[in-house]
């Protein structure tokens, strides 16, 4: 099968053995992959994949057809349209998945949006829900707010009913956060005066939440997910962090164990895919660009200045 | 009646106006009252009383009996043997305490020991259950373990089953650690080697922590609950809190709502007054001084250099 394959710091299609799926995994005919930062990080070699993932195939996501399953019984049959988050591979004619991790794409969703659905969504719902414990009497920061895993977020914390404050420095976006669901927007250096927030996703990192951190509501929780942008380091109060009982806490989704991603999956598959599937939540694709041309995909999405998806489309 | 009184960065004993009880609150004849930090923060006036406790009273535990209640439905009866966390007031002949915020003293414990147990145990119990969720498999770092916090964490820790660690400045102290249950015991600066941990109950602050942090196992809890010794800034590595998955919190006792404390004292009745009254736990006292002395008390208290709690005596 073809597949995109990095080496030597650049990427690019070339064919690789075809994959055989064990039992409890799905053989899927990828349609599309979306393109996250992670990739560019392996692209660079700075980002190993995990133990049990492809080496050098990248791909954090994918929705395709059901072609072959393991053996056995299986909660899938042929051609079924599923997509999922997976330790890499995800940019490649063909995937196998974990059917614990694979998502059921709902009708009214095309494959090629589907693959730009997975990782920023699971990551968002894993932050926002299953850590952040969101409610709908949330004022909610989202900061880093124009990328994949900030409007995935956006939409979901105003599905859920929360009061949604999405903070981005290239105010021309502005206008698009509040259409995804965002109540009002800030840019950076307004952190400040938009306070007091009860949830705060943390997408840039360290320069972000040092001002954040005075921003909080008393039992705010905050989830570091990004780093990227304003650095790994912060400078923290901790008498501020005891005197309003703050919770900090952070996770990367990919490090994750078989058995916690399929926790994710299942998180998701109970609290998102009917929102995806009424129209509540929709993937907001920048780019669509052929496998063939990932690398060129790769320099547009590290370009920046994007709001939403860049996917690669597999389907010849 | 007579109580301790805090003026001018001074305290003394003086005359002050009998206490009413509330409906809902018991007035009890006080027997002792455990000296805290908070005690010589608030003789400095820089710890002012929470709303609704007296202001130049200072005191956060006591044990008494109960002399009156404030009419209607009690669920104690005059003559009870009780034990309390306040927002103030605990040094004096007589304190008033919402019967929600009471704890029974278990019978073979004396009343002199008694005052000197709410407020370090209920903190250090808050912490590493209700906030850290330690559960038997956690290995259990307490940093600061040598104070009345400190030795209140190390028995609960010890006695749900935990591996303790127990980091204190003083070596001469380690061996009563030890026989209060650690498992071990280090100096802050053997800390790199110590770890990993799952719990970690923070009671030295910044400097400890900037430590403490490159030890956590994945899923580890930390829980800051004090910084004068080490400083109320730490430099936080955001990618480590990622990577392991780590979640800081902290917490103050003394500012928290009647509801929330009722619900600590809940907790406390539930989990831990079992263990006192089988004697799994006790109160370490240091020192027991005539509440007339309360000024040599406090200044005892500061000098540092104790192992467990110095207790006012406030019985003629």
């Amino acid at each position: 099968m073809r597949a995109a394959v990095v080496r030597d710091g650049a990427v690019a299609v070339q064919e690789v053995p075809d994959l055989v799926p064990r039992p409890g995994e799905l053989l899927v005919k990828v349609a599309s992959s979306g393109i996250n930062a992670a990739d560019l990080l392996q692209r660079s070699g700075l980002y190993p994949a995990p133990a049990g993932s492809p080496a050098d195939i990248p791909g954090l996501e994918f929705a395709g057809e059901v072609v072959a399953t393991g053996g056995g019984w299986s909660a899938y049959k042929l051609g079924d349209r599923v997509m999922a988050v997976v330790g890499g591979g995800g940019q490649a004619e063909y995937a196998v998945v974990h059917e614990s991790h694979a998502l059921l794409v709902p009708k009214r969703v095309d494959l090629e949006a589907a693959g730009g659905f997975p990782e920023a969504f699971s990551t968002a719902h894993d932050a926002l829900v299953t850590q952040a414990r969101m409610t709908s009497s949330d004022r909610v920061l989202i900061t880093g707010a124009a990328g994949g895993v900030g409007t995935a977020a956006i939409q979901i914390a105003a599905a859920l009913g929360g009061t949604v404050v999405a903070s981005a420095r290239d105010e021309a976006k502005h206008a698009a956060l509040v259409e995804l669901g965002a109540d009002s927007t800030i840019t950076p250096d307004q952190t400040a005066d938009a306070g007091p927030f009860d949830v705060v996703l943390e997408l840039v990192g360290g320069s972000s939440l040092a001002d954040v951190q005075r921003t909080l509501a008393r039992f705010a929780r905050v989830v570091v997910i990004g780093v990227g942008g304003g650095g790994p380091r912060v400078e923290l109060d901790l008498l501020g962090v005891m005197q309003r009982r703050i919770t900090l806490t952070g996770s990367t989704l990919r490090s994750r164990s078989v058995e916690e991603k399929a926790q994710v999956a299942a998180a998701v598959r109970r609290g998102l895919l009917p929102l995806l599937g009424s129209g509540a939540i929709r993937v907001p694709v920048q780019s669509v660009l052929p496998l063939e041309d990932v690398s060129v995909a790769y320099d547009a999405f590290a370009a920046g200045g994007k709001l939403g998806k860049y996917v690669l489309s597999v389907s010849e």
